[in-house]
């Protein structure tokens, strides 16, 4: 037992959580926080607006294993309630850590600024959209509580949500050691849970055995729960073709010789969409089956052929092994006796590769992917990772060639683009991202590159600038409610203390590409696109989409 | 009974209210009400980001009795939480409209995209914001459901959310006759309603009969429940000195005869504060006691002396009459013996009035309070309103003169101003707006001013330059934290078709405020402040505010 006050111990959690940065806006229910955080190794990104706060600290916990976000109560708090919904779908481990008014006030003072209907409302919020909830008022729960809402999002890699009473910063409360619940692998409970994944493993491995065509579908999860290095080792010692999904992309290396592409469906690249779903045997590790991981639910697994292992359960064929964890899976995949003697057949890659026509004048979003993959390809490539925001930079940017990758693959909320870049460079600085994101997601949340200029972070932004919502134009018409005004993207650049160039054909862009990776400033290129030019994947997406939203519309 | 569509029948009810536009962003899930609203004489305010649209909706409700908001399911509609709440806290007719998935992928299709933990999620999130809600999934409903979330709000002047699933948008349902349930005036319930008004208004009477110095403090409920000439006569017949409060500022007009000043606790100026608590009968219609509404509870007032009449009952000393409404009460009021008949004191104007110091030579809050005035006074005044958001700007702006004042004067949220000087202007396209904006939340949705320019709408934006969040630092010291990026205001506002002037002195201002004037563009003038120059308002609320944070940060 040693002494503490509140506020150390949470900045204590964090840090051991290998967290070096939080993303905030101060106010003054947080301020004390603000105030203690400065007695520990932390620093808060300031950002400019709390939707970017979450974008931040969920890209940041998505590299690092942990984001936090400081907020305060009430306007900062609900101001984030979107991006925290993003990184529950998306299984992203983001604490968010709100100031509320101190416990007294909640007795006798309803009407206190920032408070909606009770002093509850904004904790009620968050329970709809975070796996852990706690309100810290009392000393005497306190480490317990704060104990919980880490341990849960750490386990679950989904949001949890810290509020805490103003009066508790600095409350000393008696701390005790954490002692991990020991689990006694001799327990009844423990015993079935080792014979339910010896029998799941080895009919696993039955079916592999017996495979002609098998192929490995790697899953978001496999980089939430840390296992891309064991994952990777498995696909060697196996010898299998992989591909990734949508929100798995990159968590693959995609310049591994057992890679052959991006599965999305009937949206993805059609070789790699055959090869799959003609394969005799797919063992999908980590992938979480959304409409967006399935293509629209244009997925054909043949479900007779279909392993599955997530964070909670195995199921193989029409049967499910329940509260299985894809990590014990994977180590008794890598001791099997399969490991290191199958003798599979990996195709040469089959992903889709995008390239620009040399006879277009404008510039085309097939001739800024055929540049990106020029320097990602080239001897800096592993300089660089890739965010994207969602809309065609996210389906264009599914072809990148990339071990980093960035997106809101299936929540896709517009505006994660930028802020995420922050938190990305904050999260590993020895990758600079680029940024891919649309004229629309940009008027969002694009002024964050004043942050990054701010931190001395130089991401290099894209601007898919065709001055319209393109993706709602294809899957509905032509609607003037669709234009978006022309901005001059780099103006507002410069206006901001970043750098920024102008690109309207393929090689003014190679040149903008060229100038902006010689700058060590933000950079933007504001890419002029012809609004009926979209990219492949895109097409295919919005051709599917159209048929819902045009029913509904007739 | 006629039949009719669900979003023909929405959009009636809409346009039946008053409203000519309506504000949002569209997203596939709210596409088909789009299209469809393209049958009414409705027009969408396409937005850049969501905290926006529910601002400028919120703004547009203030002054014209209903603000509508279009958004997206998960990702549009969960990123207009904050905004909500406020208008929630704030009393603002505010509905939302969100579209949602079809009512057949909420049985069998968990994992839709924009979804976070259920389909209801977004519903179970706007409960704790709004006062109706309803999910419209079914025709044999829709239009009780429609009309209940309707008439919830404009009845309450609080915000409501109905979801649309997108198969319901074009269903045809029958359409019955609405007709107010009629109130039989002999019914038991009205008879003692009506002894009770009676009872009520006879004791208000006969304290104000008595009283030798007595003031009505006007709030927001006047100007929510329509009742703001019924007042303005009230005070005339009563002959009786008017004060506002925060909220209710510009409720009664600043320049009648009977208006002292605004009432803001030990924050306000101290004549009217004297004024007040030293009157003998405080008569006090439609102002909701809150936090804020009080000067962070330092108003005095003797509850001896204290008669508050609100939307919801009526307090005389230490006792309530529940039930009662501010409508009825002022009707009784105004056709009382005592109107026309008492003979009150009115003091002269005990407003602080604010004049720059002709010595200074940088620009000061004071200086630009004094040029405002003067631009108010004079012959086009009246084709100005004024918008603050919250900081100093607010606090400074409770001195201007003027008959149409929006500002988050309770809930205190950032980024309010330059969203709802677009809702402002919409909704009253006579009154060019002035708005008085922070940097810290102009950083935040300021690059609203490209709808403005999008929509030929013009309003002053005065960033109160001074590189910090200064009310923080008021509140609590000097911290790295509180810095703010100097952004080129002026170039930012040029490059999305704005203009813009910056301004350094007091002079510089004057001739930014003619410039602006003259122009018929949308102009920012980029305010550079010193970094401890706050009004006397400012000053003392965080004097105030400080005393809290210290506390908790010791």
């Amino acid at each position: 037992m040693n002494k503490q006050k509140i506020a150390d111990y949470i900045c204590q959690r964090i840090e051991k959580a290998g967290v070096s940065h939080t993303f905030g806006i101060p106010g003054d229910f947080i301020l004390p926080f603000y105030a203690a955080q400065t007695r520990s190794s932390l620093k808060t990104v300031v950002m400019t607006h709390e939707p970017s706060v979450g974008y931040a600290a969920d890209a940041y916990g998505r590299l690092r294993g942990l984001g936090v976000a400081l907020v305060t109560y009430g306007a900062g708090g609900l101001n984030m309630v979107n991006p925290v919904g993003l990184a529950y779908a998306e299984q992203s481990p983001l604490l968010v850590i709100s100031g509320a008014p101190e416990t007294r006030f909640r007795a006798d003072k309803p009407q206190l600024h920032h408070c909606v209907k009770t002093f509850n409302t904004q904790h009620d919020v968050f329970s709809h959209v975070t796996e852990s909830t706690t309100i810290v008022d009392n000393a005497s729960s306190a480490q317990a509580e704060i104990d919980r809402v880490f341990d849960t999002t750490l386990s679950t890699s989904r949001p949890g949500y810290l509020e805490l009473c103003r009066d508790m910063v600095n409350t000393e409360i008696e701390v005790s050691e954490r002692r991990p619940a020991a689990i006694d692998p001799n327990s009844p409970a423990a015993q079935i849970k080792a014979h339910a994944l010896k029998e799941a493993v080895g009919e696993i491995i039955e079916r592999l055995s017996q495979a002609k065509q098998p192929v490995l579908l790697v899953g978001v999860e496999v980089r939430r729960f840390g296992l891309k290095d064991d994952v990777v080792e498995l696909a060697g010692a196996l010898n299998i073709p992989v591909v990734t999904s949508i929100l798995g992309k990159a968590t693959f290396p995609e310049s591994h010789p057992n890679f052959i592409g991006n599965y999305f469906g009937q949206f993805g690249g059609p070789a790699v969409k055959e090869y799959v779903e003609n394969s005799d045997c797919i063992l999908s590790l980590g992938a979480v089956m959304t409409e967006m991981e399935t293509g629209g639910y244009t997925a054909k697994f043949n479900p007779d052929r279909l392993m599955q292992v997530t964070a909670s359960e195995v199921q193989i064929g029409h049967h499910i092994y329940h509260g299985l964890h894809l990590q014990p899976v994977v180590e008794a995949l890598l001791q099997s006796d399969l490991a290191g003697r199958s003798n599979f057949t990996i195709p040469t890659v089959l992903a889709e590769d995008i390239k620009g026509d040399p006879a277009d004048k404008q510039l085309t979003v097939s001739a800024m992917i055929e540049r990106l993959n020029d320097l990602l390809s080239g001897p800096r490539g592993s300089d660089f990772s890739i965010v994207t925001d969602t809309g065609d930079c996210m389906y264009a940017g599914m072809s990148l060639k990339t071990d980093i990758f960035l997106a809101p693959g299936y929540y896709v909320s517009m505006g994660f683009g930028v802020p995420a870049a922050i938190g990305a460079q904050i999260a590993m600085p020895e990758r600079r991202p680029i940024v891919l994101v649309g004229d629309g997601a940009f008027q969002m949340t694009g002024l964050e590159i004043s942050t990054a200029v701010k931190e001395k972070l130089n991401p290099i932004i894209i601007v898919f600038n065709n001055a319209s919502y393109a993706m709602l134009r294809f899957i509905d018409q032509q609607r003037d409610y669709f234009d978006l005004p022309r901005w001059d993207y780099v103006g507002l650049a410069k206006s901001v203390g970043a750098d920024g160039m102008r690109a309207e054909s393929s090689d003014d862009f190679g040149r903008a590409l060229h100038k902006a990776a010689l700058s060590d400033k933000a950079f933007v290129i504001d890419a002029i696109l012809a609004g009926d030019d979209i990219s492949p994947t895109l097409r295919r997406l919005t051709d599917h989409f159209s048929k819902k939203v045009k029913a509904a519309i007739a």
